[in-house]
């Protein structure tokens, strides 16, 4: 489970920078060209869901979207404001 | 966007393999202990976005769940069958 020690590495460990973040990748290995693309459709779908846990406007989300040949790669990153409720 | 790296490693060019595949990864960085983990329940909501797009059955999704002191982290990953409709 190699990719766990990505999101390990030191810069989360910082207490000072409490900040709540939620981050969502997803990869989708096409076998084929021909395969559909629906990872920006996909995105909506994530977002409306994580809607649901968290109190989350669009311009708290940034995007990255790569697409090639056969890999389709969609990044998400949320960060969350202060509990200041 | 060296998250991206991850995913280009050669072991996905091998075309003999041409398996379509699906990853997804949530990372939730909490702010503190006291934020809800809700990536239990996040797990299910997309499940249920990715069947929308792809037929999927449980026994094709491999989930790894870990959860540390202020980080919790949801790997999906979903193997799709050989496209033979």
């Amino acid at each position: 489970m190699s990719l766990l020690d990505y999101f390990r590495s030191p810069k989360s460990n910082t207490a000072s920078l409490a900040k709540e973040r939620l981050q969502i990748i997803v990869a989708h290995e096409r076998g084929n060209r021909s395969s559909p693309d629906y990872l920006p459709q996909l995105k909506q779908d994530i977002l409306a869901v994580i809607a649901k846990y968290v109190n989350v406007s669009e311009d708290q989300v940034s995007v990255e979207y790569d697409n090639s040949d056969d890999l389709a790669v969609l990044e998400l990153n949320v960060t969350l404001p202060d509990h200041k409720k």
